[in-house]
């Protein structure tokens, strides 16, 4: 496939802990030593109106939030994002690194919370109009080993998410294998319990294969 | 079929200045001539959370707002208010009377904008886990008498959606007479550019009548 016009969508899937921080480090890092043009970014990624949603989604007051609302309201920011930042980049050739995409929503909505993955994805193809990353990353760590790097790290406030069970991201872990069964040329699992320096070579391997095969 | 268990799910269509503020009215009356409980409401209907989302949506500043964003969130405020007020009233054996519903979602969003009366009635099944209304009373005007009746009578605040063309609520028209097309067992077209008593008397005969079909 020929990409020189269009920038390359890559997405980054993990649980909370799974270090996607610090792989989104490394990607930058590979993509700038290639000379790609990129631009990194995150849901709801400063867009005001998905910002406002997300507010929404997030506000742990609301515990009275039906699973169905929640899964619409993650497709409507997805939307906006989409269409305010990600494919004007990719439109003007530059590269999209984004943490989390709809492989997000059908792991957490779509599989744990029990929605079912394929009524959750086609509420979110309504919104990407059908576009998926062209490489996804997906970091594979056991929810243990996760919420106690998190809890370690105490990088950011708990949010509502946070506070679901162990048993919720253990579902979400099986959720995300069984995705990336079902999109098996576009999702590389990488085995997240690594030590960072393994993680960070993994990546760099291939995301380098990866620039080789789309830049021609 | 026995509706004795369960309320009964009504809802009013129409574009703005249809009078649907009248017939709400009327259907009330009848109602309570004929001792059903019921309750009245409209989406986002005094849910916190479908509050918030229709203010996201109504913001006059959100001139970048995507037409698909748009859809979703409507369509998310639609499932938080039916899982918190719509369903639990139906469940208790109330009837419920409810000013718009997913049609206007087919008609305005679907139909009018162009994302597609399918795409947009999916989208819907998922938010209302394929409920529909009972009945539906659609207010059928030309959009220029419509629109002349809103100026006239400064009844409330011109949002967004006001401003949009003439052309647009001719097609918000064409869009809600194709869909009473697809449903004509439960889509009951109203001639409303008749008198006030006229549509009243003809609202009152047909509820009259469903009444009698659905109460055994």
């Amino acid at each position: 496939m020929n990409h020189q016009a269009k920038g390359l969508f890559i997405t980054l899937e993990g649980g909370d802990g799974s270090g996607k921080t610090t792989v989104m480090r490394e990607m930058e890092q590979v993509l700038r030593e290639q000379g790609v043009e990129f631009v990194t970014t995150r849901e709801p990624g400063g867009i005001e109106i998905a910002e406002k949603i997300r507010s929404i989604i997030l506000n742990p007051q609301h515990t009275a939030m039906d699973a169905r609302t929640e899964a619409l309201l993650y497709a409507a920011s997805r939307r906006q994002h989409l269409a305010e930042k990600v494919e004007p980049s990719l439109d003007k050739g530059i590269t999209v690194l984004c943490d989390r995409f709809l492989d997000s929503s059908l792991a957490y909505q779509g599989y744990a919370r029990g929605l079912g993955m394929d009524e959750v994805l086609e509420i979110n193809l309504f919104a990407t109009k059908g576009r998926f990353p062209d490489l996804t990353f997906y970091l594979d760590i056991t929810p243990e080993a996760g919420l106690a790097r998190i809890a370690s790290s105490q990088s950011r406030e708990v949010n509502r998410l946070d506070m679901e069970s162990l048993q919720f991201h253990q579902k979400v872990r099986e959720g995300y294998l069984l995705i990336a069964e079902m999109y098996p040329e576009r999702i590389r699992i990488v085995d997240a319990s690594l030590s960072k320096e393994q993680v960070a070579a993994e990546i760099r391997r291939q995301l380098s294969v990866t620039l080789k095969d789309f830049m021609i």
